[in-house]
Parts: structure tokens; C-alpha cells; sequence
């Protein structure tokens, strides 16, 4: 059977590769899905294994939809981790073990068409100014709390990164003077106090003492247990503990946005991840307020903060829209 | 007598708008210096004076160098306080108490051309990524500690700014936590600490408890007059107190400068001002030390770190090779 449109070639592939899910989309030329994929990442089953697990995912979505490989016009892969845009290079896969993964090749070669990587919550915030809530934003700043914090920035329709590395690393704002000891080697890092990890561990302590009873009931003190919607939950039940502790992190997001806020001055600012999605009335509140407290005084009413509208699918669509902004300039 | 080129127009003014000085430079096509004028800003004349010392100013240098007006391209103006780039309207000079001039109107209906208003350490960032030392930078930040702490950031050929202002308030990341009050209303930001009136502050109570004898004798206690010269003279003469106050504003400049740096990953860092070209060597040797160690790790080596090399000239030079970059798409 003939596959769809061969001639014209503007299919798109939009990938997610996280460290326990990857997923992948196809889009026609209007970004429209055709069909997607989801399967587990299986990060022990060592990185040519993952590769081809990629591909597989990719083959299933063109399959699904009846596409050719030759209609593809491009690849976007949206990566957590240091990674060199440039070339395409996973360096470290953090939860995976994967290092020095050469992914653009990889793809390049098994599909022939362009591909890009690049940071997945830089394709998140492309994503939301695309299609989302960031649409047609001067500058757009995107925070996704989550294991840690996730932070990106587009300015004028071009992401902004370093010539080899993503940045925007807004998890790493000093926000506790002296504070807790962070993963980066500093101290008092916004991921030590408003991450996900930081709300658990801080949760847990709670349930210990038994000021946590739905969480305790829930999931006891395992930290790696205590996730968005549980914390919600717990909320809605009445466990104010959990609540003083979600509502102290949200505020903190706030105080270090206020930084963000001061040098880049984004007219538009989205909050993301399971966090927000499951609690976004909450964190809205708590980091709208904190965040007017802190930032400039002529900068108060310059910005509108509100969540992520594309969720999940931020990524991954965003993955695939900055393939088709940014291929065709390197051909 | 006939004026130079009329027919081809491909000369340029730039412009620094400052408290104390005015400055006017006339550029051929290749932004090479034909004639150069300074006056006193005279701020208490009012803004219709300020307005007609301007264009006098401009016109001194066009006839200097025997150029018609009507040969000019366009006109860059690099000017302090809060200003709306669209519009080219200060909408507040601080030290001028002049508000909401039409700079950009009125320059454009005398000279019959183009004119853009843009924040002077923006417009001195851009000179440095254009002609000075940051040139061709993918990311150049430029930090200019003065009676404020000046910011400006070039990102691929533009200037990062907000909508309708100009950002990158640098002096206003905090520092020191429940530190000072800032002007702003914040406490503890980095302008508390590290500007030339944090300085002058310490240096002046210094000199009056007796451990500053060289201010002492040359400026007394008047914090206005402790200068960056002074300050140099200082050091050099063996006040201890005074290196040490400095020393340490410097290394605050450096923690500062490491959350821009985490959140925007600069391959370029600028230091420049009067503090800095009075110093360079122990400005950018404390900088870069406290810099590297409250940096990401992985940021470390992906930036060279030194003084403004165009001095005073950056902002006028940025000025006008902006207005070359931005005019013709506004036309």
C-alpha cells in the first residue's frame, strides 16, 4: 500500500526521553498528532538498548500512522541532563546511567532526515510559547518544579542556551543563606527547599512524627512514595502540615523567580511539572505573591504568571516544533 | 562650501546621555570616530534646555567634521533610568529630574532620520560584542559597578530586554540575606554591598575611625568625593582598610554575578565602570575567584572573564552601531 504524502515530506517527530518513559508523537506539517507511543525507558538494559528502544518508538508511530520514514522532515528530542545541542550528544543521563550517547547521529543515520536534542524542559517552554500559554510572548520564562527544577527561557522565539550546554538553571538560585547542602556542591539552592524531593523529605519527617496522617497512611515515610498527587490528597484531607510544607516550597519558587524576573524581565511566566499540575490554584497563589514581594518594584506588573495549558505534551510537541524552527537554518 | 558624501548617508551618531556629561561622537560607515563633542548635561536648566544641548551637541560634531545633517543614517542614544526602547521616551532621569522626554521624536524630526533610545550599559555591552572585547560572543554579560551596579546581557547579536523596559538588573540579585535596604525596597541586594556608594560608605566610616589616612587627608569623610581614583591612590599609598573594603565589594560582585552566570551562561563576562578600569587586576582577580566558586561546576570553564576594553567609548560606539542594527528593520 502507498504510504501518505511522501512527496511533500513534512511529517515531524516529537520525542520525550525521560529517565523512567520515553514517548513519541507524530505530527503532520500543522503540528497535528497522527499517533503516539509510550514505553518504559528501561535505563539497565544499557544504552544500545536504549537506542534502539528509541527508534523502535519512532518506527511504531510512522507505522501506526502509515508514514514513510522518507516523509519525515525532522526530528526533536527533548533530553534531561547535560547535553551539547550542537552536536547532539547526551553526556550524562542522571536515573539512566547512559553517558556520551551520540543520539543526533544515531537518529540521522537510521531515518535520514535532520535531527535535533535538546534539554527537555528548554522544548517544554518552546512548546507553551508555540502552542500553549506562552503563545507569541516576547520573553517567556518557564519553572517546572520537580525531582529537582527545571528552568528555561525563550526570548524572541530563540531559546536561550550556552554555546554547548543548556542553562537557565533557576533550581540553582542561592534562596537559603547557609542553607542545606545541594547536589550542585552549594548551599541553599532553590532545589533544597521547593523541589520535589525537598517537599518529601520535609513531608515524611512530618508523617514520622505523626503530623502527616493521610501521607503516613498513604505511603508511610518513603520519600520515593510521596508524589504530586498523594501530596494533594493529603491536602484536600485536611493534613495542614502537608499543606504549611507545599505552601513554604511554592513560596520560595517565588523568591527565586524574583531573580530570574529581575534580569531577564519575561512578559509571560509558566509554572509546569506534576507539582503544578496537581496543585496549580495553590502554587499560583503562593508564587504570585512571593514573587511580587521580591522582584523590582517597576517590574510588578510587567509579567503574567499562570500554568503550563500543554501539560505532558509541552515537550514533546516543542521538541518537534524547534526541529522544524531550527533545521532548516543548519542544512 | 559642499559637505562630505551626502549622496551615499552612511553616517551615524552615537550618543551617552549621563548625569554629569553629554557625549556626541560622529561615525563614518565603518564606525570609525570623525569628530567627538562633550558637554555638561547642566540638569537643573530643565529638559527643554536638556532637549536643545542635545541636538547642539550633535550639531557640533557634524560640523566639526563638515557633515550635513541630511547625510546621517541614523542616531543611537545611550541613556540611564527606566526608558521605553519602543517609543524612545526617559521616562525618569535620575539625577536629571527630567520625565517622560521624547528623546527619539524629538531627534528625529531635526535630523530628518532614525534614532533609537536605548539604556547605556546595554548600549556598552553592545559596543564590547560589536567592537571591543567580548566581540562575536554567543552570550556576553556585562556587569558595570558604579553609583549603582549596572547589567546588560547580548545574546546572539540582541540585546536582552523587556517589552516596553530595559532588565537585566544585576545589582539587584540578592546577596545578603535581611542585608541593607536597597533603593529599590529590597534588602540585600548586590548594589548595597558592591556599588561605589557601598564603597564610599565603608571607606568614609574607615576614615573617620582613623584606618583610611590617605582618604582621609584627600577626601575626608565625604562619601561623594571617595572616587575610584581615590580609591586606587588609596590602595597603592598602603591603606589596608580601604583594599579590604574593596576586595570585599568585589568578591560580592562575583557571588552576584555567579546566579546570572547559572541562569544565562555567558561564554563573554564584561566587567566595566570606574571601579573596574581603576582596578582591573583586582577586580577581575576577586571576581573570578568568588565567581568560580559559587558558580554550577559544570559552568566553570565555559567562560573567560575580563575588563571592558573600549572604556567610555563602549556606550556611545554600542549606541550607535545599535541604531545601525535595529533601524533598518524598523523602517
Amino acid at each position: 500500500m502507498a504510504k501518505n504524502n511522501e512527496s511533500t515530506e513534512k511529517y515531524w517527530i516529537g520525542f520525550d526521553l525521560g529517565g523512567t518513559k520515553m514517548r513519541a508523537v507524530l505530527y503532520d506539517r500543522n503540528f497535528k498528532p497522527l499517533s503516539k507511543k509510550r514505553k518504559g525507558t528501561k535505563p539497565f538494559d544499557g544504552q544500545d538498548a536504549g537506542l534502539a528502544r528509541i527508534r523502535e518508538t519512532i518506527d511504531t508511530v510512522l507505522e501506526e500512522a502509515d508514514v514513510s520514514a522518507s516523509a519525515l522532515a525532522g526530528i526533536g528530542v527533548g533530553a534531561p541532563g547535560p547535553l551539547d545541542p550542537c552536536s547532539g550528544i547526551l553526556h550524562d543521563l542522571p536515573n539512566l546511567g547512559w553517558k556520551n550517547v551520540k543520539l543526533k547521529a544515531d537518529l540521522e543515520s537510521a531515518f535520514k532526515c535532520g535531527a535535533v536534542v535538546i534539554n527537555d524542559v528548554d522544548a517544554g517552554v518552546y512548546g507553551e510559547y508555540r502552542y500553549g500559554s506562552a503563545k507569541g510572548a516576547n520573553c517567556v520564562l518557564g519553572i517546572f518544579p520537580g525531582t529537582g527544577i527545571g528552568g528555561g527561557c525563550v526570548y524572541r522565539g530563540e531559546i536561550i542556551r550556552g554555546e554547548t550546554m543548556s542553562c537557565m538553571e533557576i533550581g540553582h538560585i542561592p534562596v537559603v543563606p547557609e542553607g542545606q547542602l545541594c547536589g550542585c556542591g552549594n548551599r541553599g539552592c532553590l532545589e533544597t527547599v521547593a523541589s520535589r524531593m525537598a517537599i518529601a523529605s520535609a513531608v515524611a519527617a512530618a508523617a514520622y512524627r505523626g503530623a502527616a496522617p493521610t501521607i503516613l497512611e498513604s505511603a508511610g515515610t518513603d520519600v520515593s512514595k510521596i508524589r504530586s498527587g498523594l501530596l494533594r490528597t493529603a491536602i484536600e484531607a485536611g493534613d495542614i502540615s502537608v499543606e504549611r510544607i507545599v505552601r513554604n516550597a511554592a513560596r520560595y519558587l517565588g523568591v527565586g523567580l524574583a531573580t530570574a524576573v529581575n534580569l531577564l524581565l519575561p512578559d509571560r511566566i509558566i509554572l509546569g511539572g506534576g507539582l503544578v499540575e496537581s496543585m496549580p490554584k495553590l502554587y499560583v497563589e503562593e508564587v504570585s505573591a512571593a514573587l511580587e514581594q521580591h522582584v523590582m518594584p517597576s517590574f510588578r506588573n510587567a509579567y503574567k504568571l499562570n500554568e503550563s495549558s500543554l501539560g505532558d505534551d509541552a515537550t514533546v510537541l516543542g521538541a518537534a516544533a524547534w526541529a522544524a524552527h531550527a533545521l532548516p537554518a543548519r542544512k
